[in-house]
């Protein structure tokens, strides 16, 4: 006997602009039972200015940082739902940076077997990255997203104000992401990026190329069986780096390293001289024999053979599959 | 900006039958990378010879009981699947009743976001019953399956043989379930349980027509919105009534002391001769006042009111929305 399931499909709606946070209460529904989760490094009042649109809304700050992407705090935000007797047709929201978005979005994918949840992401990394595709997880055993679910958020709030508040050396983290998705997928993105325009003026129109950029590739291959792989441009040798720096480097820093590594002697040019302008790192710090055993690691791997990511020049690219030695002659 | 992600369908195969456990290998592939799980009240026969039909198998036993379904057993499974290096291409095979089959399907679920895990169960209960329609679950916080996902197995054996070594208390507290699904679906099952066959003679008919049943309200309703809510039938005050237990009465005898107060006169008649022929208790040994907390805590409940089950014959049956409290009131 064989039996097919087939499942329904999922809705994502994403409002992005300066203010946008004022619509978060219209977006979730004003009378619904919500928490709201955020953490210790975000400032207080955005998290706050989301409560107040609520009739009956709940708050949990959890402590900053990715050691905090573990099971002791999906337990506690399990734990609190169930004491603000949130039900199914209660929600979470997700008021902060990548590791907020990945834990509550996991909590919510299973809590109930699964209840709605919002992202309204406060870094530049977050708000082109982690708060959309419903990629959520938490760490485990030294490995970075090893529990998780594919759980798409009901709704992305993207408020471009929220940068204002954000240290330098994040948005640049986040800036590397944008640069990574232009180099990979979007030429003009990349040029704009190039050109001397203050990026203050700019920045609505990379944070919408960049989401745009995400949507695609996300709405294209929802579970990663294919093109979303685009996105890990960088990722092969710069995972490894952000695990061998053990916090010293941010995400986006890491992936900057590594993307050099996967370019034409053109690309990496171009590439190296915009990473410059944006205090990215454009070189692994650390030696190809400190990084083999976690390029080894690396999740994606199939019969030992590593899918990578190789830009000849912005929006072309192929995928070569390489085994962790033929990576780690690359550095 | 709206997107909507569509997700692939699951195919489940589903092997019944004497002896069917010899299949487990074929249908998995042996050369894939797995990890068997059993609890240490199933005779350890029958996780060793789906063991020796792989090529590169592991086994981890838990300890029995319903207590194992928590944080502690998924993180101890995780960490299991990591140092065997298990990647997303492995799968998990749960062999033991529903506790197993439950904290196994939810393991499969987040490890990796996501791997194959196919379920074979050792009890009456969990054949007809948890093994299939990709519940997956743990308890948290005093609450059962709190927490857990939607994931279907990717294929269920379902060996006869292995009733041989069943309890007799949980042969019966499986049949439970089995009157239970026959009663809303099946006249033509409820009337072959009533008639004086002897039950090892009709035993793969009835699995086999209770599997059916089953398997039809999922596929009609996968995410249980609507008709899966059938599958209930009992639930509301049987519920109750195992948690009040405390232990002392298995789910399928607390589901068969729920089921009577939910049906015609002439119906409770032809369930509650059935229920005794087996064993099996026809009244809530609780008063309502006991229950009524537990009761309010049902989880299927919306704004306040809890979708009950409520049989005229067999076969026939219809939903009816009752506050906790009218709930109570039929004790």
């Amino acid at each position: 006997m064989k039996l097919t399931f087939g499942f329904r499909a999922t809705v994502c709606e994403i409002i992005e602009g300066k203010g946008s946070m004022a619509h978060v209460g219209n977006l979730v529904g004003k009378a619904r039972n919500v928490l709201v989760i955020t953490d210790s490094g975000v400032p207080p009042q955005y998290a706050e200015s989301v409560l107040a649109q609520f009739y009956n809304a709940s708050l949990l700050i959890i402590p900053q940082g990715e050691e905090s992407k573990n099971f002791n705090t999906l337990e506690l935000i399990i734990d609190t739902l169930r004491k603000r007797e949130i039900d199914r047709y209660g929600a979470l929201i997700a008021v902060g940076g990548g590791m907020t978005c990945d834990i509550t979005g996991f909590a919510a994918s299973c809590y109930n077997r699964g209840i709605d949840y919002y992202n309204v992401p406060t870094t530049l990394l977050a708000q082109v990255d982690a708060s959309i595709g419903g990629k959520t997880a938490l760490n485990f055993g030294g490995i970075k997203n090893l529990v998780g679910a594919f759980h798409h958020p009901k709704g992305v709030v993207i408020d471009t104000d929220t940068l204002k508040t954000l240290d330098k050396r994040e948005f640049y983290n986040g800036l590397a992401e944008v640069i990574k998705m232009a180099a990979t997928s979007d030429p003009a993105l990349f040029s704009l990026l190039e050109s001397d325009l203050p990026l203050n003026e700019i920045l609505d129109d990379i944070v919408g190329a960049a989401l745009q950029i995400k949507c695609d590739v996300v709405l294209e291959d929802p579970l990663e069986h294919g093109l979303r792989k685009v996105l890990n441009f960088g990722h092969t040798i710069g995972h490894a780096i952000e695990i061998a720096s053990n916090g010293r480097l941010l995400h986006g820093e890491s992936i900057a390293a590594g993307m050099t590594y996967f370019c034409s002697d053109e690309m990496r040019k171009r590439l190296e001289r915009l990473l410059k302008r944006y205090y990215l790192p454009v070189k692994s710090p650390f030696s190809g024999e400190v990084l083999l055993p976690y390029i080894a690691l690396d999740k994606k791997r199939t019969e030992g053979l590593i899918t990578t990511v190789f830009v000849e020049s912005p929006g072309i690219f192929d995928f070569r599959k390489m085994t962790p030695e033929e990576v780690v002659a690359l550095i």
